[in-house]
């Protein structure tokens, strides 16, 4: 084992005392000024963050629309759950782009919500775009288009303005140059831009404590998000149980278990968290959250902990085994 | 790095071109004498096979029943997927011992068939124990009791005799100390047994070529599982797609991403493979067994190479990344 792979973060499932199954994870932390403060394996992992980038690319609608409600806006930022209040916040805003459910882009899967999924299976109807988690997300790109004159079709190209601007976005915000954001495609077909792990946790300072040209906007995207946890994931999902538990918390979820956190207080002063579990391990996203958020000294109370629960139990409510973490953050300075 | 961390393999999950996520994996290859023939990082790491253990579960059934037929023997060594086939052959095998649903002790969860948990949902029903992965097991575990003279109740404990001689079995076919077998409890209530790899392995092994003085009873338990690939799993899941498309192969899946393969022909004659996925994760289980395979020198026909597929696509059908399984099986002779 190299001195990097023993820096990595595991959470590990026990069953009856035994190591089970376990997590790997890369973290970084970054405080206001972009510096990396702390971090768990390689802080410079490229990697995916997924839909924790929607905060980054929402930011060409806050710009070009600083009078949309925050309910939207909020929206726009979520991977949603497909209930009716988010299906009437993004219906709103498409609307704003004279834009219909047919101009979606984002593909269709059923909603993540198991009441939800259940209600259309018993209404016999087919999921649609608008349930799509990202559909708000497309929804304001549609406007973001509309409003910067550029062409709805073809919203989710990579060669498309809009998300030509968005991957400068997002080496501006990470503090890191254009040629370091590498492409991909993401779930819902629009590009998915990967860079180095403590620019992610910088773009999340940056939520935490806007800066720069951007800082109205952004502090209205962190405004948004924090106002409206509900509209940015749904019930029981982390993002919704997470933020209103810690004031001045902003937190998205991305997809194969990308997690970016901003604190705007903290003992430390305000900053950026990122992390990836590398296995895609969803489940230990919580266990890593509640860890490094006590490890930055931010009071964790039974509420959160219950967010992370340290003990399974099975289909018959039977405790046959536990969680736990072996953080080991490394503080640089 | 150690040398074992370099043995482990590593199943990459691929976004453009980058590398998004991906899971390790360590795996035991045994000859028909029990011999390590080759392996993947710890051949001796101690985990639990979880349901790759239904088959040992069900050999004090086996034993006790010699005219039970083969599609129940089938279900009570399935993890099955809630399908009318399947509990058709569990109302069956319950009958036998005078036993009804109420007398399951495994719990309840939704069918793992979507369609089927789909249809219960349009119907207005909650899934009962019946629809468990494993009432089949449980099934087979009253009438073992039945059969072999032990009370009914309390059949889960891990105080109770079938428990007790299950955890025997584990140790005999699997060719280590009872002391190397530990106990914890499985989703289902009754006991998950941890052992070395390659001694799950050797259980497997023992499945494609039975030998001993339960070679009969194994050898009913083979041609079971082989002949009802249905009934031992469910509509697109691996052990039902994947036995008919290797002549002599047994498969069985486990909770946590463990899997046990016995291999009755291969150019190095019958084999027992077993592999678990360190995080759990079950998406890179058909990778790893069809990797393990080709390695050992069964050809792969498009047949079994669309069982992996090695290109991922999004919910709009369009090709986002890739899987690329790094096995480096180290042969030890």
């Amino acid at each position: 084992m190299t001195q990097t792979e023993m820096q990595v973060a595991r959470v590990v499932f026990t069953r009856g005392g035994v190591d089970e199954s376990f997590h790997a994870v890369h973290l970084a932390v970054v405080d206001a000024g972009g510096a990396l403060i702390a971090s768990c394996g390689n802080p410079n992992l490229i990697t995916f963050p997924r839909s924790s980038s929607k905060p980054v690319q929402a930011l060409p609608l806050a710009l070009a629309a600083p009078e949309l409600p925050n309910d939207e806006l909020a929206v726009a930022c979520a991977s949603h759950a497909g209930t009716p209040e988010h299906l009437l916040a993004v219906l709103r805003l498409l609307e704003r782009s004279g834009s219909t459910v047919d101009d979606l882009r984002c593909g269709t899967h059923p909603p993540f919500d198991a009441a939800v999924a259940a209600e259309l299976i018993r209404a016999g109807e087919a999921p649609t775009p608008l349930h799509h988690n990202c559909s708000g997300k497309h929804a304001g790109m549609l406007l973001s288009c509309v409003l910067n004159g550029w062409p709805r079709e073809g919203y989710t190209e990579h060669s498309h303005p809009l998300q030509i601007r968005i991957r400068e976005l997002h080496a501006e915000l990470g503090g890191v140059d254009l040629e370091q954001v590498q492409a991909g495609t993401d779930g819902c077909s629009v590009p998915a831009f990967a860079l180095p792990l403590d620019a992610a946790a910088r773009i999340f300072a940056g939520l935490a404590q806007p800066s720069g040209e951007y800082a109205e906007a952004v502090e209205r995207i962190f405004v948004a998000m924090t106002a409206h946890p509900f509209l940015v994931a749904g019930p029981g999902r982390l993002d919704t149980t997470l933020m209103p538990l810690v004031p001045g918390l902003v937190a998205k979820m991305g997809a194969e278990a990308f997690y970016g956190v901003g604190l705007r207080h903290s003992p430390r002063g305000p900053l950026g968290i990122a992390f990836k579990i590398m296995d895609g391990g969803e489940r230990a996203r919580a266990h890593v959250a509640l860890a490094v958020l006590e490890a930055l000294g931010i009071p964790l109370t039974p509420e959160l902990r219950a967010l992370a629960p340290a003990t399974l139990h099975n289909w018959a409510g039977r405790e046959v085994g536990g969680v736990r973490v072996d953080l080991g953050l490394a503080f640089t300075h």
